[in-house]
C-alpha cells in the first residue's frame, strides 16, 4: 500500500504534507476531507486520529501519524530537508515549534476567519492582528540575514512557515512590510515548485 | 562553559527544560528569568531570544536555542528518552507538536489566568475550560491503553505534557475525572524525580 494522505486542500498545514511528499518524490494518494463538512468529526475517521484533525498520514503499512510538523519531519528523515548538524537541526524544530505557537495561531486564524467565516478584517479579534503582525516582524528579522530559515539551504523549517505566509494577505496582512520575508516566500515556492 | 538555561520557575515549559536535564544527568547552571517581571523583554534577552520568550538554552560553546520541545529534543539526542523505533518517534513528535498547539493554549493559560492573574474560574474564557477539558480526555482516550504516551517507556512525549497538566487542578481541571491521566502523572513524576 502507498502512502495515504487526509488533507484539506485549502489548508496550508496539510499542504505542507503534500509539498513535502512532492518534493522527496514519494508516491502518495491524497484524499480530499473537508473540515468546514465535518469531514474530521466522522467515526470513520475519528478511529484513524481521535484528535480528529487533518492532515492524517497512513503509512504504508495503515499506521496513522497526525500533526502536520512531526508529518513532515518522518518523511524527510535522512533527506536534505533536515539537516545533518545538531545545531542546525535544533533550530529548524526551534522554528517549527514556534510556527504552531506563535505564527499559525494568528496569521492562520486571521485568514480563515476572513476567507472562509466571512469576517471583515476590522472585526477580528485584536490579538489576531498584533500577533500575526509581530510573527512576521519576526521571520523579517531573521531573513534580512539568511536566505532560508536555518541558513543557506531550504528545511523542513522553510516548510513549515511558508504555508501561511504566502497567504497571508488573505488574512489581512501586508507582506509588503517585510520585504525580506516576501523574497523568502517566492523563493521558497521555487524550490518546491509550487508556484 | 557548561549548558545555561534561562528559565522562570514558574513555568511548566521551563521545568521540562530542567527535568529534562537533571534525567539524563547534564550539569546546567539556571538563570531565573522573569516573564512577569518583564525579564523577557530587556535588550540583553532579546538578543538572545527575538522571540522574547524562556526557556532559552546557551549551549556549551554560547550559541542560543529556543522553544522547549525543540530544546528537550537537542538535550537528549541519542538518550532513551527518544525511542529508536522510526514509528514511536514519530508519534513522540506527534504529541510533542499536539501539546503545544491543543493543550498548552488552554490547559496552560487557563492557570496563568487564575494563578497569577487572580481571575475566577467563572470568568475564563469559555474555549479555555472547553478546549482545556477536550486534550484532557484525549489524553485519556490513550493512556487508557498504555502506561506512557507513546506506549511502555517514558519519552520526551511525556516530559513535554506532564508539565501543565500536573498543575491542571490549578486552572480548575478536575483530574479526578482522568484517572488514568493521574495515574500517568504520578508514574512519570516517580520516573523523573521530581515528586
Amino acid at each position: 500500500m502507498a502512502l495515504r494522505i487526509y488533507g484539506d486542500s485549502i489548508s496550508g498545514n496539510c499542504l505542507k504534507v503534500k509539498w513535502t511528499a512532492e518534493h522527496l518524490g514519494k508516491p502518495f494518494e491524497w484524499i480530499e476531507t473537508s473540515v468546514l463538512n465535518a469531514e474530521t468529526r466522522t467515526p470513520e475517521f475519528l478511529a484513524l486520529n481521535p484528535a480528529g484533525q487533518v492532515p492524517l498520514l497512513l503509512l504504508d503499512d495503515g499506521r496513522p501519524l497526525a500533526q502536520s510538523n512531526a508529518i513532515i519531519l518522518r518523511l524527510a528523515e535522512g533527506s536534505s530537508l533536515i539537516p545533518g548538524d545538531a545545531y542546525d537541526r535544533a533550530k529548524m524544530l526551534e522554528w517549527m515549534f514556534w510556527e504552531q505557537y506563535s505564527h499559525e495561531p494568528y496569521v492562520a486564524v486571521a485568514r480563515f476567519q476572513m476567507l472562509y467565516l466571512g469576517k471583515p478584517r476590522e472585526s477580528l479579534d485584536v490579538r489576531l492582528v498584533e500577533r500575526g503582525g509581530q510573527a512576521l516582524a519576526r521571520l523579517e528579522t531573521q531573513l534580512r540575514q539568511t536566505p532560508f530559515l536555518v541558513g543557506e539551504q531550504l528545511t523542513l523549517a522553510d516548510v513549515a512557515l511558508v504555508a501561511y505566509t504566502r497567504v497571508a494577505h488573505e488574512g489581512g496582512f501586508d507582506l509588503s512590510l517585510y520585504p525580506a520575508v516576501e523574497a523568502w516566500v517566492r523563493r521558497t515556492e521555487a524550490a518546491l515548485g509550487i508556484i
